[in-house]
């Protein structure tokens, strides 16, 4: 998808959701936001909610980096049950 | 990285960030956060802070998806310099 500023997102978990990473520049920093939107009451539109965190490309470089270690982690977690 | 309460996490893009991606369980739902943390001041404790997100399996599982996509917006956004 691309927001009306040019910005790219995708919707994370399922089509109609609200949660989406987003690909964005902001003052010059290449940005990964992952967030929370709300469909406005009046508009419908759908804004930027709190919930969320913008990662910088070294972030989002090692949040990559560690996607294997994560895995084992769940894998962990998901077997306790 | 063990919490005392036996999560684990990975400090995001250098050794001190404040950034971490944690894996837990809550509410017998497997949760990946990514979440800022601050110092507090007078114990010199991390603790979780406002900004952050918690992402479902599913929803993490969404993004891992999404990488390669993300990967392209990113070289397309890095290349509008």
């Amino acid at each position: 998808f691309q927001t009306p500023e040019g910005e790219t997102y995708w919707r994370l978990g399922d089509p109609r959701s609200l949660r989406r990473v987003m690909v964005r520049k902001y003052r010059g920093q290449v940005l990964v936001d992952i967030r929370e939107y709300y469909r406005d009451a009046k508009t419908g539109e759908e804004l930027p909610g709190r919930k969320g965190i913008s990662l910088t490309m070294k972030q989002f470089r090692s949040l990559q980096t560690l996607l294997p270690d994560i895995e084992v982690a769940l894998q962990q977690v998901s077997r306790n049950d």
